[in-house]
């Protein structure tokens, strides 16, 4: 497995890699890595010729008061992960190596980033939108991979991908979930035993909405209403948002007629989880 | 000579001559081709093995008072002229194919838009480094050449081709002027014969501003005064800007101590005409 640290050597390989023809599947993700991801790594393989992984903790999606500084890692770790996932390469740039003193373009989107998550994280959808950009132009990927869990990001970057026309075809990945129900995510090594215990209300106010709406439920507010209930009946959460939307678009719906994004953001203790499910009457 | 009317259409074009190792030099016009465009196809010519010119009037380059709708055109002259000079493929798009009625990315800098040019035309480089963005992914050049009248324009795509890490090499063309010394531009047609009588005053004040500081001057005030008192003696004149700047950052200088730009816009009635040199002390 080849490990790439600076931009020039990734992309001078995968240059090399497709005058040979071959095809790159590539998984970007910020390390510290777990089910989800190694799921994400197995559909780019089953999609192209051979596997590139990105690990970096990108400096610009991260808001002021957010965890950058905290956000976990463990490269030594991810790499033996990746290595016995038949990864070809890893890339896992410095951050002065991504944004030089004189760096000054992002890419940003008008519309997807001012629902959800991009409410209380103003920067994070341009941040996204730029390294992914930047990713994909060093990585120069057939395919690239994201997790659904971060449903939000997927459509940005379905929708970037498109409105800037690069060759990339974009495949989402289903949420991978722990045995209890509590979606995989690289923040959830943040939760005491107690958080994480009252972490399981994300996904049974999710499984909840779900079985409403099967059961002929349509009114938006009432599924919202008890998911709310659900999750503030667990100590230590506090909701940020509970959205029924247009997976498409993302804007809020008030009568479910067909499949509806559910989203949750909710905070457990200090550490801010997110999940969802498209809820299909 | 091929003519590709789709971005699908070009971009499989160009993906077949990665394929075969064939390396692709760009020109992006919006078409009404002179002189100057012709001499950056030759330096594409001369930098790859084929060359592609894109011919688009890229609507989210124009402002809402601007000239998009007037802009002169002439596919079937143009063609004729890529034609002549071996161009192996033309791109033509059509705004609809462009711009989606979803698309919503834009690429945006934050500090080269600034100055100059962009302190009037507020949304112009925006556009421009969205569509040039959109172009790299279609054309996937090797090489791109831009004109050095422009010469804010290719700043900031140098930048954004850094930043953005596009495996691009950006050449930039020398200013082509007509026998009088005015640059060529697709907006000369604009002009009256008086106007075009007048519109030597660009030249003029570089030529001036150049001879001043070969002699020594090396305050920038008074070079700029000098060249304004040019331009402000013929008639139909309207000085948009007359700058003296660092030719890497666009910011203004007081004192000439090295290369310096001096960049010029002038209304010429109601033709917007821009020029500029590197000053050598």
């Amino acid at each position: 497995m080849e490990i790439h640290r600076t931009p020039g050597s990734m992309q001078k390989q995968s240059q090399a890699w497709k005058k040979e023809g071959r095809s790159i599947g590539f998984v970007p993700t910020m390390g510290f890595l777990h089910e989800g991801h190694l799921s994400l790594m197995d559909i780019a393989a089953r999609n192209a010729d051979l596997v590139v992984v990105s690990i970096f903790v990108n400096p610009t999606q991260f808001g002021p008061t957010e965890d950058l500084a905290s956000y976990p890692r463990n490269l030594e770790r991810d790499l033996e992960l990746c290595q016995s996932r038949g990864v070809a390469a890893v890339f896992t740039p410095e951050p002065q190596d991504m944004y030089g003193p004189e760096f000054q373009t992002y890419v940003t989107l008008e519309k997807l980033p001012n629902h959800l998550c991009g409410l209380s994280r103003p920067v994070h959808f341009r941040g996204v939108a730029t390294v992914v950009s930047k990713l994909f132009n060093m990585v120069l990927p057939d395919v690239a991979v994201f997790g659904e869990k971060d449903f939000q990001q997927l459509a940005v970057i379905r929708q970037l991908t498109q409105d800037l026309n690069f060759p990339v075809r974009i495949l989402g990945g289903p949420i991978v979930r722990e045995s209890d129900g509590l979606a995989m995510s690289s923040r959830n090594t943040y939760l005491s035993s107690g958080e994480r215990a009252s972490a399981l209300c994300l996904s049974r106010a999710l499984e909840g909405a779900s079985r409403r709406v099967k059961e002929g439920e349509i009114r938006a507010d009432h599924i919202r209403r008890e998911a709310e209930k659900e999750i503030s009946s667990h100590p230590f959460t506090e909701i940020d948002y509970v959205t029924l939307c247009r997976p498409d678009t993302l804007e809020e719906v008030e009568v479910i007629s067909g499949p509806t994004l559910m989203a949750l953001a909710v905070k457990v203790g200090k550490t801010r989880l997110i999940d969802n499910a498209v809820l299909t009457p």
